[in-house]
């Protein structure tokens, strides 16, 4: 089969591999039908995950259509569509079990190991271990390309920044950076019953956009000098309650700290690369909490029921559109996402 | 009257100044017969406080009896023998309403007025602002001075590291620092269900208390090179489920943070006097939170409760007892605790 192969940082190729093939009763084959790029995808090019080596077929979202099951599957048969979520679990661990598979012990203690420490679905065939749990149904009334930001982007705005974030009816939410994971936590603000949700960025363009189709009720330009009192405005004068991080900056993180309330909670969901300042001489008194994470793609069948209702406008973020055999283009295009506008770009067979 | 007055860094006297009096409805003037010295008070000595002005009477912490009540005080009388909390709060802001009287919009945005922006306790009387929802009835069984740590030390071990920190049973938690602070969060936090407590020092003679007097289960000298692998030996492995930051350092955060485990959490209780570094590169896939606060001192009824049924031994935190007069040695006595091994210091009128 072909699949987009990691040759070190900087380097990689569409190429030909041997066709993935059961190890354990618990896999699955699944031919990938629609996969995207993520961030970290970019991040593992630039070499900044060295756990990724030579050799490694990249890629963790994906839809498809199972090839071949293992003998101990039960809930999967051949010919079922799928969607592939971004985290592998056992479904048996302690963490499994506490609802945590972002931390699956059995796999290694970090879920994430799809084109991370196994193959993964940017390819025409990938294995998924503990395929059970690991993959869900895609249902009726959901697209392909829908189901396949239900794979990590939507469910890790939702959980890491949502429901880990605490919102509750009411509540106002300030989402800071409106990138696909900012927008995803946009979209999913409602679920908790936000009362407002005010979207930061530097881009007004990008601003627009979450207005008008992502749902944000408020939009403010952190470009501007007194942004922070514009977001404080939108509330009691006190700040909001909850002010995702979806960039991974030490900026945007010390921007959510400077307007959440006393009482209030930073979800970060952005991934950084470097450690942030923590005021905490100035914020301990403050009564605030810190939340952050890898996504537990726990939430993907009550995602998909809301897709399939037509209450998550989950398609609005795919912008650009390539066959698998364009991948190269695809990673262009997404990586210059200032230029191209490029939300997340889809790739199908 | 007597009382301690703050005259600038390093300067106070025991001093004559005038009685208090009622001002508003809802005040009630309180017979000062126990007092204590906070280390926030040591803070404020050295000048770290700057809204604590010239002439400011200190103390936030007392025991005594209603000696005058406001026309609108509805829940005490004179005579009445009362615990003073910490935090002054109206009730009836949205703060107040929340369960969050730390932040009790009416008297200005912080609950914590008393020797700070008001006249304190650390004098023969003292002016309760809403006393309704300020003060404590002192029940039956309890003792002047286990009540008078109900005050704040206690509540605030209490809320902000077990209660805030999340503790549930079955957890085991790390206490970082084992100062009066520490071990009020070591005492409460069976109230939780921890299945074991660990306290973490430098120094072995506390830890030694904390052991045989507060209910710690094991105890780890942080002087060990290799004093994080004790404290994870002690769990399975992956680490604590909350730490709980009783110290206010960059070491002890950055302590409790590398021993909490995936998905666990930091309470932060010390209070800081600069940032902290957060290695949010590392942690942000761990899935923990970090949670901080001023206390809200809301569970006083219960923890009165506990120790009225001898479920909590705050009175083995009373190392020195001096009267009133006394308070300069008192101060210094307490400020000298690494000489005097002294926990709380207490005086009576």
């Amino acid at each position: 089969m072909k699949a987009l192969v990691y040759h070190g940082p900087n380097v990689k190729a569409w190429e030909d591999v041997p066709d993935p093939s059961i190890q354990e009763p618990t896999d699955c084959i699944v031919k990938v039908e629609a996969t995207t790029i993520c961030g970290t995808d970019l991040h593992i090019m630039k070499g900044d995950v060295p756990a990724v080596t030579d050799g490694r077929i990249l890629g963790h979202e994906g839809v498809g259509t199972i090839t071949e099951v293992g003998t101990a599957v039960g809930n999967f048969a051949v010919g079922d569509r799928v969607i592939i979520s971004c985290i592998t679990s056992c479904g048996t661990c302690s963490y499994c079990r506490k609802g945590l598979p972002s931390h699956c012990q059995t796999v290694g203690g970090i879920g994430w190991i799809l084109g991370h420490l196994i193959d993964g679905t940017q390819a025409e065939y990938v294995r998924i271990p503990f395929a059970d749990t690991s993959l869900y149904h895609l249902p009726e009334g959901v697209s392909d390309e829908q189901a396949l930001f239900v794979s990590d982007i939507v469910p890790t705005g939702y959980e890491i920044g949502v429901r880990d974030g605490g919102v509750k009816p009411g509540d106002v939410v300030a989402v800071i950076g409106t990138g696909p994971v900012g927008l995803s936590a946009i979209m999913t603000a409602g679920l908790h019953g936000a009362s407002r949700v005010i979207a930061v960025d530097l881009d007004d363009n990008r601003l627009e956009l979450a207005g008008r189709e992502f749902g944000a009720t408020h939009t403010v330009n952190s470009g501007s000098p007194d942004w922070a009192d514009q977001v404080r405005a939108l509330t009691d004068g006190l700040g909001v309650d909850v002010a995702i991080e979806a960039v991974g900056l030490p900026a945007t993180f010390a921007a959510a700290l400077s307007v959440v309330r006393p009482g209030g909670q930073v979800a970060n969901v952005g991934v950084h690369g470097k450690s942030v300042e923590l005021p905490i001489q100035d914020k301990w008194i403050d009564n605030i909490r810190i939340s952050m994470g890898l996504v537990n793609a726990v939430t993907g069948d009550m995602l998909l029921k809301m897709i399939a209702e037509g209450k998550l406008p989950v398609d609005k973020l795919a912008t650009h559109r390539f066959s698998l055999a364009e991948i190269d283009e695809a990673y262009e295009t997404f990586g210059n996402a200032a230029r191209t506008k490029a939300l997340k770009v889809v790739m199908t067979a």
